[in-house]
């Protein structure tokens, strides 16, 4: 691997640990915890792992060695800048317990656990990975671990290598899965502890007691750099709207945070619509009428920012998607016989209730095509390869022809797409997702050393300096609720969506009307690793409101 | 305006300049030039400031103070990041020769002279735009100054305010047409001096004395960023082939640079496509058979990097959209009464000759529908709207499907798309751009003091360490030759494409091999404007192995 000037200068970096890591420690037991709901159902599920104190770490005294412990480590799922810094941390944590303890890797995610592919990971390769970005130290899956077989089969291998604790690094479902898993572990007296790390960029896996997950700083500095890049640009041509879309599949905190970091004209949160119960009509006519605004006062330009999960958050969208699933399941031949677009459209609407097909007609030909001809392997409508911001700006732009007509609007309308996703999942860590997932991990090999299972490793405080970062571990089980999927009810971490009172969003609320009327942009410009501490260590706006 | 914190930060930076500069110069005449072709016709053309010496800053003794200067500036054409930086060097510049100097600002470009609108740059406002990216403390423009009653109207509001020079910060077309106004003003002594600035982040205005254009350091790296990022999580997912288009609307500078830097599984070169006559199915199979290999070894996964120019350099898609708008200009009354998508689509194969029949019924159906309706108001295709990362995929994932069904390929195929332009082109400069355009702009007020007009701004030897760059100036008919425009031949700077000879593109060439063969991608990070100079202060590996 050929490392870049920056990598090689940041591969000194050291990332800074809570103080009460820093030597021996003792464990504090909290009162017995309860899941956020459903509390019978979920106790009843995982009986011996349910009801766990919150724990937390404090200085002890001198700290005679421990035994080695030998751990395996899965990523799981989408990618988030600072996974290898996770493990990195794990890797010194336990070698802080024993010099001789050993890490392996589990590859391409939980897929290579159950099929018994590792390596070991020696600090060789851990050095040459630290405080880099991406997850191809062992590479990451979407392989869900959630079958008793699979667990059978991955505890062959943790045997075969002598493994007695497991690390799994990942978002709200693949902690879940860690959760049944260690209760299945327990409950077979396998001998193996598991232990889960949070990871997301959609900041959506976080609660009173997990303030946010890894990489959602790094990820939302990353699409802030480009977007205040673009508003420069913006507000230099002034003559174009630029529709940004961002990544996160389903809860709007992304798309919240970038608009804290810059500013733009304007930012659509999922959450609000849905309970605000807006039509995507509703959605343009808002859109449009900030741009008919703007147009008096001179303005043809600004940038609208489109979380991507928003077309689920429609409630009428929603609905309409259900009933053409329900639809073309049911008279997929019907259907199927008819080859010509215009007569498709036509049996579509003909055959949805009265609402469904107003909805249907108002959508812009391709995304209506689109609606009906993509589908996933169980029929269903493939929300995610619709272009929102496609789909937003051509139906703005056919309402601000209408206002044209009525006399209501004179300006110039052009629009701009863009989506950002990729660009930040892999980008090397900032320095608090350096720090906090080092940290992460140093403390889950602390989690270990103290013997428990079913396990989220926490670090909190996050707003105060490293030092004085608290660290501890939490029982999933307390994250969980009963959650319908896939037409079963199951138990799940509580996913977090944006909350329409909390500080995030009403200091959001509060400044949109001024950002809408003039030009507030912010332009953050990118990570920087080695200035000011001004400059280089803050976290999120989304934390420091939430901790203010 | 609010500042991000690394603004404020950033705000404070010195820029770096040529020693020369820092102190009294003298000017030191080299022999008179001579256009780089049709030195005749040119000559005729430019009667007053053809042939010119090249001249060159040396350090002098002592050095009265000169008489306050009263200097106009534009920004013309796309942005380009250290803009603010060329008219903060060009305001400390002419208040060095006299403190009373004063630095008048067009607005929104070249419109701006010719309708009176401009402001005066003070101090409080340059301070506030000091090193960052941006063209938004004057705006930029795309009208072009090239009518004789521009130039009388502008004249009126230069006399009206007293100025005597005006500094045009522009790209190839617009620094010819400041030549043109140079000869003008020179040749009705109208006393105002006209001086160009090279802008581009395209690369393309350079030459022997023009090293580089400025903003082609900081927008490739922003563009290397966002594309190791990509490729951070192309070797993590191990599971997409993703095609990123890049900004640059003829030459290729920006696809090279960023290839060298990143080193992705691919890259197209316009310039090496046109010299090698290759057909779009040439393309299409040559990533083909790359995609093949990899699967081969058991990767299916890469990047493909596609300059935004393509399709213009392609010998046949040229020959075809020239015979598509001659076609559609005659025969308009004829298509536009065909309604129906499939037969406009035979209509056309039916009226292209054989060749460019078979290229356009190869075409995907939504590129080939572009091509025959989008069109400009000159009634052209409009050849930039074609998605050429979307083009190519989907070719290329049905060539794929071909060699599948001939056994000749087992791999599994999936794209993402990506298109980079406006995230790069007003970013903020990085320390090579800061510290190029600062000088670039204070060399442009000794250029005004020693009375010269019709000269570029030019700084040079730009590997070395600034204090040893090279300063002066270089007449812009120097840089011309004739060519075809719009049905007239016209002087114009000579653009500068990608030399297949050149050490950039050999040095590609060399490796390319490899990075197709294996993972050989490097992640370059985001600018840094405060660590170590090995990481914040080199230039382009374009400029390195040029100079090499």
């Amino acid at each position: 691997m050929k490392k870049s000037a920056l990598q090689q200068a940041r591969s000194a970096y050291q990332p800074k640990l809570p103080q009460v890591l820093k030597g021996a420690v003792k464990v504090v037991e909290g009162r017995p915890t309860q899941s956020v709901a459903d509390q019978e159902e979920i106790k009843k599920l995982f009986p011996n792992t349910y009801g766990l104190p919150e724990l937390t770490f404090e200085v002890a005294e001198g700290g005679a060695q421990g035994k080695p412990l030998n751990v395996g480590v899965i990523l799981s799922g989408g990618q988030a800048p600072g996974g290898h810094n996770v493990i990195s941390g794990l890797f010194d944590g336990i070698k802080s317990v024993n010099p001789d303890s050993r890490l392996y890797g589990f590859l391409m995610g939980p897929g290579g656990f159950v099929d018994h592919n590792y390596i070991e990971l020696t600090s060789e390769i851990i050095d040459d990975y630290r405080n880099t970005g991406g997850f191809d130290i062992i590479g990451s899956g979407r392989t869900k671990l959630e079958k008793k077989e699979q667990f059978d089969k991955g505890l062959e291998i943790l045997k075969e290598l002598g493994i007695t604790a497991l690390v799994i690094i990942g978002g709200d479902d693949s902690n879940t899965n860690a959760a049944v898993l260690a209760e299945y572990y327990k409950q077979i007296g396998a001998g193996v502890q598991v232990i889960g790390c949070p990871k997301t960029i959609d900041g959506d896996l976080k609660n009173d007691l997990i303030e946010t997950s890894f990489g959602f700083d790094t990820a939302t500095k990353v699409y802030s750099e480009v977007i205040g890049n673009i508003q420069r640009d913006c507000n230099s041509a002034k003559k174009y709207y630029h529709f940004i879309k961002l990544m996160g599949r389903s809860a709007s905190h992304i798309a919240l945070e970038c608009a804290l970091q810059t500013q733009p004209t304007y930012c659509i949160i999922s959450e609000e619509v849905e309970e605000k119960n807006l039509s995507l009509n509703d959605i343009i006519e808002n859109i449009a009428q900030v741009i008919v605004a703007r147009a008096n006062a001179g303005m043809n330009y600004g940038t609208i920012l489109i979380p991507e999960g928003l077309i689920e958050f429609i409630p009428a969208m929603k609905r309409l998607i259900a009933q053409l699933n329900d639809l073309l399941a049911e008279k997929a031949a019907e259907f199927g016989a008819i080859d010509n677009a215009a007569e498709q459209r036509a049996w579509i609407i003909e055959h949805l209730d009265k609402e469904n097909a107003e909805a249907y007609a108002s959508l812009p030909e391709g995304v209506a095509r689109q609606l009906s001809l993509d589908r996933d392997p169980h029929g269903n409508v493939q929300v995610s390869l619709i272009e929102t911001e496609k789909l937003l700006s051509e139906m703005v732009g056919k309402r601000l022809r209408a206002l044209k007509e009525e006399g209501a609007y004179t300006g110039k309308f052009s629009a701009l797409h863009h989506f950002f996703g990729y660009e930040g999942r892999c980008a090397d860590p900032s320095n608090f997702d350096a720090d906090y997932c080092y940290s992460l991990g140093f403390n889950a090999a602390q989690l270990i050393e103290a013997g428990v299972t079913g396990y989220m490793s926490s670090v909190r405080k996050l707003t105060l300096p490293a030092a004085e970062w608290v660290a501890g571990g939490i029982p999933v089980t307390m994250m969980m609720n009963m959650e319908r999927r896939h037409g079963e009810m199951k138990p799940v971490i509580q996913k977090a969506l944006v909350k329409l009172d909390g500080k995030p969003f009403l200091k959001f609320a509060e400044q949109r009307q001024n950002w809408a009327s003039g030009v507030e942009f912010i332009y953050p410009g990118p990570i920087q690793y080695f200035g000011p501490t001004e400059v280089c260590d803050p976290t999120t706006m989304t934390l420091k409101y939430e901790h203010e």
